[in-house]
């Protein structure tokens, strides 16, 4: 059956089927989940409706194959389960009910929301791998401070929290795109720790290769995480989101880099502060469903490839 | 289990379950199909995304009971059974297309798509049911043109064909909100028919009250079908529309004259022309939703209610 | 010859042949020309491109007759001259420009611009027929402050010096849809010369009709000009101004009450204050453009219309 | 010294001066507060940026007096202390930092935020009054349910828990705007309690004449209380906010309710939902600021006026 | 006489005289011609304002020389005959219609209008000239799909039936800006004719000095059309079009490469896929008209230049 | 004390206190203020709200240090003194008024309006220093024409004049970014007076540390202003603009430019051109806070560092 055209693509990401309840799991699957919960976000809200705008978004990216794997994503166990339950206007429960319903997955790529939601993301990663994760970390912000304008989990406090927590090893750490207006001590204390800080200037003036080489040598071997903040592109990039910095990566270098990173141990992916009220005609929706695609197609071509290919393409 | 917040909600209309095909229909029930079928329209294009907007913005619509009818209308046997098949850039194809799928329906509303879309309804409807129906058509234009721009069969000809066709009693015809210019051969043409036109200024200046009065005289005890172009609404309420006219209704008038149509045989619905690109903050995909809502909480009422109510609220 | 969809309408107002020099004046003609001036202005800029935009808006109504006057204005000798020159950044001079280019036409209607304009139009209409003209002013604010926020000529002086040169008849001025603050002494002044102040609540709760009535009543038999300032209609309607206030008319009652004043002798009218960058999918400039429509089917069917009707439509 | 133009009027609300911090309060004087939490929201967020986008807005509003009560509303003793404090993320404690601030000032204009900080505002009056308030509330919903999506106190929740904690008197409570789709139980509720709702279509055809007798007879002698929420207008008149429903108020028919309330002990006010993010051309922040321009008009030529006219008009 | 400010330029592109009918053509100029068709379009539609809206961003090019070729395109016999005629709703018809009108004018650029256009403007270039046609093709798609979602001729077909039926030679033909998802097959038999693929990352990473050598060395000798949809620039260079894709290239690598393909014996030219009503502030439509504008630079600076330098600069 | 989030910091520029008046100046700070003229712009208005919006974009800015200086900015001195005041519609007499205001502070960073506004804050400047100023001038534009459509003193003839007038010493001045179509006739002009010109392209392909030798070759050891026009940014990074250019700097290419102009004698910047109404979620205006904050981090570590350090950070 031929495919519908974009506009008429059922509303999960990618088109893949949904499942119908987040209980019942296959195993050896990829699923992706919405998390819309923004409460922990510092400047403009709104990002609760980003898990809506990647999925509409990611219609443009269903037909055809991948012009450099040459792959669909869609069709390796690809599973959409929908967006996870939250708490309104509670955010350390909503932190609990994250971790809990994403333990269930064994492999997850998650839609935000704010950048909250990668710590309980991360909690549930950690504990079922039983080992300190690898950290490649897109962002405008090193998101390191210790409170977030007075909260304790925040989105701006994700990472000070999981380096102490233990569940990343900041050794295997690496930033992308850092550039916002950061206190030294809070840039002091995350080089401290060993994590590497790759501002956005390096990355224009370096090149995509030299920014690849110094990721790759930071990760190494073991499982590693993507957590990648669409601020850490460029305002003209992705407008449609919460704090914006001007200088950041663009597309293309972000979209080089993910390519690149072929062949490591992949554990799970986060798309976060995607706040569509601040889109312009879903760049930055498609910007960002565009990273979770490149990510797709690294897994599935990857070492530890999920599922054998299936049968027909759609 | 406690309904999720708005922005969480399901993406089909009224966040219903969505059957898995159109083919699996079972008897007694409300159906609601996209249409995303634009080419026929002669200004702006982009309906072909109104069936997106029309569910997102149902999301708003889907907790609580309807404040005059006390009724849910998602409660009440609707099924949500996806888009229609359409053929990409051929106008007449995608018309058999679409009356073909529409056939298997006993009761349909439809979500647009451009004003042409009614007509393969028509054709569909009338022939299920035998007769010829009667019309309550809310617009800003007749649409009784013999052509559209030179296109036979185009969204300002659809109900010259559907009374040269036999599909709608003319005698039994009510137009709501015209305004647009019109030729006076065209005007002259349809009320020689016997159409009734009620333009907006009329429902302005008589009151909502005079209106439905009028509307109850003209359709009487039979079928009657309803077909919405959101451009009945002024373009303040309903910006997001290919052929806008100043003048028109507002939400407050169309949707008290809906409420009162209670009682009626009603047989079948679209709402069309809703252009999301074109529209701000959803205000008019809100106002198609709400319509939509609105009719279906008459039909639940109505004498021919589809179903028993459910046996639980969700 | 079939007409082009609205789309590809050839940008003039109501798509009329464009003169193709301000100087090949044919008498009996109704001329329409674009006054790009917008440095009077006092809050938000903008309205030079109010040309643009109400006769790329204007392409909705050209096809097809007005629906209760049955003609169609682009047929009865309508011109569309272009836009009158102004000087860049030199609000004086720039009046003296207008004045001596408007002095050229029988007949004007001016697309501006902001109001200001309407000095330079009333000193050249009032040198032309010799008296002191009757005054429809729809606008929310008098404009007769004696100075624009110490601007002697400005979009908040304008009646105030039409006035007091002797170039408006206060007697025969009436000011409808006026609600903006306005300093008591302001207020007091205009009354005291004699002019009819309604305001927009009057016209919502009393309504058109009696609206029509207080205007017949004040301007009388005597030649009479309409300055239209788009923001006598509310935000909701006119988003796109550039001193909007809330509580303003509607389209359908403005649009009513120009509709009701036929047999007036007409003398030239403006439009002004439209500010495309602050419009929303063109709703502004479609109502701007319809409020001039409505004008000039007054005028053609009017006591002195213009010239016999075309041998031909279009 | 001249007025500056609009654009150059200092941010705060109506221009006036800024107390240097909240706790220098002096007696007798009405004060302006921004209050930016809207993690009480449960569609659309965004409201944060409400206090910012109403003090802009109000630069309509700072010269000239009002067109029916001639008086000008920042003279009279008006002070802007800029916006309280909260807590990010926090919910309850952000409610009760709210309260303990709102303590402070004996006649207190908050500008949300969303509707939730009504009920902290609501608990520092009746406690400083120390009697049950009357309370006349504009509102799309009627915000008296027990909990919002699971949150207890929510900006649906404000009122069933201001009821039920004995800071507004049922009796005395009127419901002016209300159209939303809501459960039976908690409609029944509110009106088994002794409130009074004016649906929307109440107002659009009974009148405003009408409307405001019954909030006359419903609030009667005592102190009262006005909650405005911006969504009790209709999206075209305020798209800029988190819940929108068609069919609602127009800003006439609110403001010329609001102006018709001279006499009333008026006791304090709040305007909320404006979510800037989604407004247009700032119609809703204008709509906003408007409605509490004439609820400061109201207040100065009132029975308790708060001072005596400053010396000089600024 | 002195230029006018940009906002009193004529609406032709550049402000050139407006030819009164395709049918009067004078040898040896350059004629451009809007072509408001869009129906062959499978996601975001509009395009069919793309004339409308590169003819009035042009107003930014009407003054002044272009900064490297110190020429004036619009001085050069350079005509805007308005826009083509074409059958709304029929694409087929509609395509034999743009080919018979494209047949009259030695050398045309186009307007679109979506991709669909080049396949008519070839068949009636390649019928002018005689001969197969190199082709620079600008895009983020290959557009040599057999169908385009079951539309034979659709705007992602183009240049497979170009190829197929002799109008382009693909060994001359090469692509730039290349990156959505493409089937592996389409890809290869792109290749397998002989097409050059420059990928948008080819552009970023090995510069534009290196595409310029490539597209040099593909096209060689002979006469070579440029075909520039502009969906090749990356969407925030770009948003306003219908099939966006991340990654894309940047204004000034377009502008580059197209100004250093100087002496080349350039045939023809379209610019399609400007869709307005997804564009921010015109930048798109700006883009669009300065790719058109620096192709014009090179024609008339070329071994072919159309005519002798006109008299005196306007 | 902890800092306020974001959206609620004090609308002053870094949300630094507000000076009560231009007149109580101290010696040894940084000054900032507001210029809202924008009647000497030749394309789109509205440059007037430009400093509304950098005060309110750069509450982003507000918390952290600069990340390579690792300053604040707000801690050393900085005083926002509010908007000049100018004559309403009157450019000559503005000028005056804005060249007397500014002659009272001995560091001024001024916030634009148009780029007219450079021309009387250099008169001020170089009176006040006694001596020709270099100039780093970024723009799209070269601003030596020696009128602007006819108005002397325009927003395009700026630098014509302040060298003319001896206030700047072509030798020591530099442009950044031009590429808008200019007559070969100006271009030459401003060569000839020694003038070095850096096109946009060059900056492109030749690189930021390439074009910071070039600017402190030409700038040299003497005082020296910098004027930032915002269109110097591609649109595409800045869209809120009046006369956009496409092919333009990206905005770290701009920062980075910035960041290494340390050690240089900096006596004064403006940044121009920014209109909000044609922005998109503020990042035209964040880019231009963003650069000023630049310019701010380089002065108050530079060589005549203006204060010693605060004693304490806020």
């Amino acid at each position: 059956m031929r495919p519908p055209p974009t506009f008429a693509i059922a509303p999960s990401f990618l088109g893949v089927a949904r499942e119908p309840a987040p209980g019942r799991v296959q195993e050896g699957r990829i699923f992706v989940a919405g998390i819309p919960l923004d409460i922990g976000t510092t400047n403009r809200a709104g990002s609760r409706f980003g898990p809506h705008a990647l999925r509409h978004a990611s219609r443009m990216l269903v037909d055809g194959d991948h012009p450099t794997h040459w792959v669909r994503p869609a069709d390796h166990g690809l599973r959409d389960v929908g967006d996870f339950e939250i708490a309104m206007g509670e955010l350390d429960r909503s932190l609990e009910m994250i971790e809990r319903q994403a333990a269930a997955f064994p492999h997850l790529v998650a839609l935000g929301g704010d950048h909250t939601v990668s710590l309980p993301l991360l909690r549930a990663l950690a504990r079922r791998s039983g080992a300190r994760l690898g950290l490649i970390h897109f962002d405008a912000h090193v998101d390191t401070w210790p409170d977030s304008f007075g909260l304790r989990y925040g989105h701006g406090s994700v990472f000070y929290h999981a380096i102490e927590e233990g569940l990343v090893d900041p050794q295997r750490m690496v930033q992308v795109g850092i550039r916002s207006p950061t206190e030294k001590s809070v840039y002091d204390w995350t080089l401290g720790r060993g994590v590497r800080i790759l501002g956005a200037a390096d990355v224009h003036e370096r090149g995509v290769g030299w920014t690849v080489e110094q990721i790759r040598a930071v990760v190494g071997e073991g499982p590693v995480y993507v957590s990648f903040d669409i601020d850490a592109l460029d305002p003209a990039f992705a407008p449609g989101t919460g704090t914006p910095e001007v200088g950041g990566l663009s597309t293309w270098q972000a979209q080089t880099i993910l390519r690149r990173l072929g062949g490591l141990d992949l554990a799970g992916m986060d798309l976060v502060e995607v706040a569509p009220a601040y889109d312009v005609s879903e760049i930055t929706a498609l910007a960002g469903a565009t990273m979770v695609w490149e990510y797709l197609a690294l897994v599935v071509t990857g070492p530890r490839s999920p599922l054998p290919v299936a049968g027909k393409p759609r």
